[in-house]
């Protein structure tokens, strides 16, 4: 991936937080300054911000600028922590700034938000390594001429760089390997179509945008020869909740028999979570269905909607697992 | 069904042809008048009528309006015939057209044409009937409390009455029976949303609206019970083509043990089609993945797309066909 370009950094002398407003993608690149835990709650929650990995960072370094700013920690970490309720990564990295607040609440106000910035960014730098150690695991299951499908987006656009699903894809190319990928569309918010299929395409990647609905024609043709998605929580039993439509790839990939691999920090692990059936899923609102994205309204009003963010995937439909430490078949 | 409202006939004494333009639902209910085999094949092309049942409908019809305004019958037939290749009712009802005008050639020109006015006319009146029957059929598979699935559009707009996969649907909901209806939205032309939806809403059925992608996850939460779809085609060996991403469906419905039906007319099965392998698939432009119905553009400028307009499930996948004669589980 050739492309290092920043889309969430400390402004203004650390008292406010730029990101890129990806709702706006592929059409503007526009970025907004978050000055306040609300700010960044509402970011996280309107998928302004979006995509575990980079939620978690966003979160750190949102609850840094809120304290710098005069909030209460444990307020600010309240409000962000409410965001969204699927993404472990997100309780996972307030979890970590909690502890870097109280090893440092001895310091002077000023000293201890540069020790929690530090720590934020630690976050940061951490994840932008493995999503590097992803890509090298997984670019050896890319040989030349396949066909790769991805979900969603879990790619530079949702992590600190380089991206989870999109690790292995981005190490492969950079090693010259010449290979096709299909990325759904990945309705209702469009990650594949606006973000996915535009960071491929920025970064020179072959790339074939297709509605969720066709994936099962492409594996029927024998086009889809591997699949990488992301994950916003696994359980202990390899259960993986991710982006809606995951588990449906999964079925069909099973079907057809493709290799279907989840990518993610060891950090999107949740060893509390005992099953699937443990992970709570965020029901979104009906208009993202209905209207969102479009000139008029495209469903007739009084329609009932049904609007997981997230679906599970049982263990048993996954080949394996690539994180920072490797490919786990055992699950 | 309730509602008796005629979305094609003929106008200004034969010599248009009037149809619901279905590329405005559900938002405006507007009627345009088709007056040459061309204005014809355009509006089969571009989606204004669709749906298989309707699909042979409105050529029978446009051909007797393009014969009546002094078309030549072969030339018309011709034209209106290449306006689509997947769907079987469309050379099969210009067939029985041409069976009819051979019959008839040593008529005079009006009353040949009305002869073919007539022939048409009955192609449309036992498209309605089969439907009924189709309904009569199938209505006996739901029961109380079910969750129903369907796909893309096959009811009342996609034929002479009453729909083919909606046919059960609206013979239970006569009976007094209660449950509920899950529409796939059917990307790319939201023929779920705009239309099925609408017309189920308007019908006083309970409807929830989902993206495709999110069957699923609703199968994984036992809330489907039954699947009705329509189809274009059927082959001798039962393979079916259907709207895009049907197969998807037949492979998830096969996993979580849901029964998966396909319903229509005898005339779309097509026994001069061995398999599912013969059955040319139509490929659609690739605006209606970028930005079709979109106020602004939804993937980026460069990115390939894949967009064909069917798919073919194979017969074991589906659980048995409902047409006019029965249900037959055989194949």
């Amino acid at each position: 991936m050739t492309n290092d370009w920043d889309i969430c950094y400390f402004s203004d002398g650390g008292h406010s937080l730029t990101v890129l407003d990806q709702t706006l993608l592929p059409t503007e690149e526009r970025y907004v300054e978050l000055r306040s835990a609300a700010e960044v709650a509402d970011a996280i929650a309107r998928l302004v911000v979006r995509g575990a990995p980079l939620i978690g960072i966003a979160a750190a370094m949102g609850l840094c600028v809120a304290v710098a700013n005069g909030e209460d920690f444990e307020e600010a970490r309240r409000t962000i922590g409410a965001a969204r309720p699927t993404a472990v990564n997100l309780s996972w990295a307030l979890e970590r700034m909690a502890r870097a607040n109280s090893e440092f609440r001895n310091l002077n106000f000023e000293l201890r938000v540069e020790q929690l910035r530090e720590e934020a960014l630690k976050i940061k730098d951490e994840d932008a390594e493995t999503c590097h150690k992803i890509g090298q695991f997984g670019r050896g299951l890319i040989n030349d001429g396949m066909g790769v499908l991805t979900h969603c987006n879990a790619g530079h656009l949702a992590t600190g760089h380089y991206g989870t699903a999109l690790a292995p894809i981005y190490a492969a190319a950079e090693e010259g390997k010449q290979f096709r990928v299909y990325a759904d569309e990945t309705r209702p918010l469009l990650q594949g179509a606006r973000l996915t299929a535009y960071e491929l395409v920025k970064n020179g990647i072959d790339t074939t945008l297709i509605c969720d609905n066709m994936a099962a024609s492409l594996m029927a043709a024998g086009k889809i020869d591997i699949v990488f998605v992301g994950c916003d929580r696994v359980a202990a039993n390899g259960d993986t909740a991710n982006k809606i439509g995951t588990l449906g790839v999964a079925v069909l990939a099973k079907h057809f028999g493709v290799p279907f691999y989840v990518c993610g920090p060891q950090s999107t692990f949740d060893s509390r979570c005992a099953t699937g059936a443990d992970i709570v899923i965020e029901q979104r609102r009906s208009e993202e269905i209905t209207t969102m994205h479009y000139a008029k309204p495209m469903a007739p009003t009084g329609v009932n909607t049904y609007n997981p963010s997230f679906d599970v995937t049982p263990h048993e439909l996954i080949t394996g697992y690539i994180t920072e430490n490797g490919i786990d078949t055992t699950k």
